[in-house]
């Protein structure tokens, strides 16, 4: 509807004359670079100012800018300049700012203040970001914060509190508009110039019936797009998708992703309506749970660079102690064949090419794998043809590399050793690509998520197959004995 | 605003009385489990209907579905059977349904499609969604499509097809409301419900000046809580986020992210309004972007398990034959210590502990690098402390594991290989870090997707380090000759 819904009579032609682009005035500026980060010239004039200790200048530099990028500025900021910096510029820390910055950030900045400070800041957040502030504190000063906040404030954060970690309950804004089943689209209107205010976005209103349930909901264009006189029931999507107050977060990002959703009704466990969540409070998340399978798949943990180091350091070496465990597998499996080696060191230079190429093929079966589970993609409906998918691919796979490595071995070394040493990369890459979709979705259907453990597994199955087709070829095809 | 937006005279409070929750009716039905996902039984249900050619009862299981359950049940299907479903359930194949389909899946339908037969389809789809259809086909089956397009359509098709894949151009709707500066609140309320249609969701209104350049936003809900006399220029917000034609999707995606965006306008070279980009449009592309980290760090491509074996093989078999390139050079600096493993078998049994933990170590660092750059968290104004912090975490992992690997090499072989292999180890894991972080901020100083080819290399770095640690300390030490 794009050029009609421009009025004829109001709309001239654009002349094209000289017409400098103009896009995001955020872009392309002094302080930005080509892809809108902040530019290192412009951090360090901020490390400058703050060295020399001149306030002004540093409130000067940090004033034009966008809150999300004032959050950037603090993050990419030595920690010590951190507080410095939020008092220099205590005004322009504004709640859009402190919802902006990253979880680790933001807490180590928190607990750097007294209760009675964050308290105020907290209080001109919206529910579900005083949540997020408060929630990664501890026990004490939680308490200590929430008894310096208004009742009201109070009530709406100790309920949202009430509800466990990563839900709907947590995330949920409790302001939204809910009117009767009777409204027009006129009365609405009336009653939103009335009582609404312009500070909480919305972008649908929620038609309940007497109980409170949602019974319905109007998109904020159709309402604009309908005579006074319409009933809102009448006007109203009545197959809505509705969240329970309970729902992990994961599931609303894919609720949302699945429907197309910009806001949503969330309902207690009586089917009340108690609260809504907007698409841009679930942007970050799904980004989070789409991101975050990189870096649990290879153990990092949450992976996050802002994290303390102590953190990062107990979540990774978790996982290198597994595999430390898993390798001393890999090798228990070569001291098998010690005399083999000592007869025939090629063995000792090439059986970890096979071991590495498997874990390779195996990693990126793996990777497919964990994103397909992740998107309700596979499930127990096609497990079997993934799978079956999957060998194939292995197949092609493995004759190509197996050919390759083959011809190679053959000519360098004997040609029973690349016969050899062929047959084993072929047996390992099939084998890799059978573990790479089991591992996982035997995880999933565990209720693990896929993305933790598997390639532990992977790689221990792949390196001590590896390890154990090639030596084991060896000695059965007579190049060395046992 | 919850509560007191519920005009009080019209709110009787719920009985809490016996309600069982209805949450989303899509969810916890007899198709549905508990994730939400379609039931297996459903599938082999469609499967037999299929099978035994009863589209009456295919028909009658598939029309209760959502047009998003639709597209996933097609892709849960063989291949073969999805064009007999489409077959089946015709009518109930929606724009929604074509547009929520997998590519891959749609792309294979679409060519088993006539052009006339596609280009119907199109022609219901929204610009956006239409040219999604188009775009992945073939040079002349798009020609054949767009010649059977309304001339509307067409040019909409064409002009949106004359800009590079994955650009804001591709994916915009060029279906907007766009009011002159002049406008009051009631001018445009009367203006929608005269020319408003309900087809098309839009989430604000730009107001645009006589050269047909945005000036200003409304958000709807401003607009519904705003007197009629207001003039739109004293409502609206003059500071957006403009979207330049040509700007690639990521950095949209992270745009919208960024600054939390519900939909911003889209502006020509000239600045001219010319279409408008919506979150439920980049949800997808937010959440493919994040996802195919992983999928491009362990070398899958695209790894979409609709992609065709072939494309599947050609992308996956690239990697593997670098790896095995990045593998024969690990394996030639064992070739160096020949004589040593001869003289001393248990080098050969350990050392590929020493190479596959920092292995791992250094993928961990890599994926916390990778994301951190995707986010934009990591930048040339902190890489300096970020390559300082992940060393340091590589020096408390490096020292637990040597210490723990050290001491049972100690024991179980002699106490100086305890001491090698502990050292080893430490090297190995402290260049893993440095590493992990140092290759992927290259590449992406050289412009570059630090996702893709990072891994290879970290990997490379990390065998030939290990194998060269170890075996050369174990030279050194006279634990074996060279």
């Amino acid at each position: 509807m794009a050029e009609d819904l421009i009025p004829e009579d109001n709309l001239l032609i654009a002349d094209s004359g000289e017409v400098e682009v103009r896009p995001d005035d955020r872009v392309d500026d002094e302080r930005h670079d080509e892809e809108n980060r902040l530019k290192p010239s412009f951090i360090s004039a901020v490390h400058d100012a703050l060295e020399a200790g001149d306030k002004g200048a540093v409130y000067d530099l940090v004033e034009p800018l966008h809150a999300a990028d004032v959050a950037d500025l603090i993050e990419l900021l030595e920690r010590s300049e951190r507080t410095q910096l939020a008092a220099a510029i205590s005004d322009l820390m504004t709640s859009d700012v402190i919802a902006e910055l990253n979880d680790y950030v933001r807490e180590d900045l928190m607990e750097a203040l007294p209760a009675q400070a964050v308290a105020t800041i907290a209080e001109q957040l919206d529910t579900d970001d005083a949540v997020q502030l408060i929630e990664d504190l501890d026990e004490a000063d939680q308490r200590a914060i929430i008894a310096e906040l208004e009742p009201e404030t109070r009530a709406a954060v100790s309920s949202a509190l009430s509800y466990p970690e990563e839900t709907a309950g947590r995330l949920m804004s409790r302001d939204f508009v809910a009117v009767p089943e009777h409204m027009t689209v006129g009365d609405l209107i009336d009653f939103l110039r009335e009582e609404g205010d312009l500070e909480h976005d919305f972008f649908e209103v929620f038609i309940i019936d007497e109980r409170h349930h949602p019974v319905g909901t109007c998109a904020l264009n159709w309402i604009l797009t309908t005579p006074r006189g319409v009933r809102l029931t009448d006007l109203m999507k009545r197959d809505q998708t509705l969240i329970p107050v309970t729902m992990d977060q994961e599931e609303v990002a894919l609720m949302f992703q699945k429907y197309a959703l910009i806001s949503a009704a969330v309902v207690d466990e009586s089917g009340r309506l108690v609260g809504q969540m907007t698409v841009d409070d679930v942007v970050h998340i799904i980004s989070e749970e789409a991101g975050e399978d990189a870096l649990l798949m290879s153990g990092a943990g949450d992976g996050d660079i802002n994290e303390p180091i102590r953190e990062a350091y107990t979540a990774r070496v978790r996982w290198l102690v597994a595999n430390l465990g898993t390798a001393v597998v890999a090798s228990s499996i070569i001291a098998l064949f010690g005399a083999a080696i000592e007869q025939l060191v090629a063995l000792a230079v090439l059986m970890p090419i096979v071991a590495s190429i498997g874990g390779n093929a195996g990693t990126q079966t793996m990777a497919v794998a964990v994103r397909a589970i992740a998107t309700n993609q596979l499930t127990r409906a096609n497990t079997r043809r993934i799978l079956w998918r999957e060998f194939r691919v292995a197949l092609l796979n493995g004759g190509t590399i197996a050919a390759l490595i083959g011809l190679a071995a053959g000519v360098l070394f004997t040609p029973m050793m690349g016969v050899v040493i062929a047959l084993a990369m072929i047996i390992n890459i099939a084998v890799a690509g059978l573990a790479g979709v089991l591992v996982p979705v035997i995880f999933e259907r565990l209720d693990q998520d896929p993305a933790v453990a598997s390639s532990v597994f992977v790689t221990m199955i792949t390196d001590s197959m590896g390890f154990f087709a090639f030596l084991g070829l060896a000695v059965a095809a007579g190049l060395a004995p046992l």
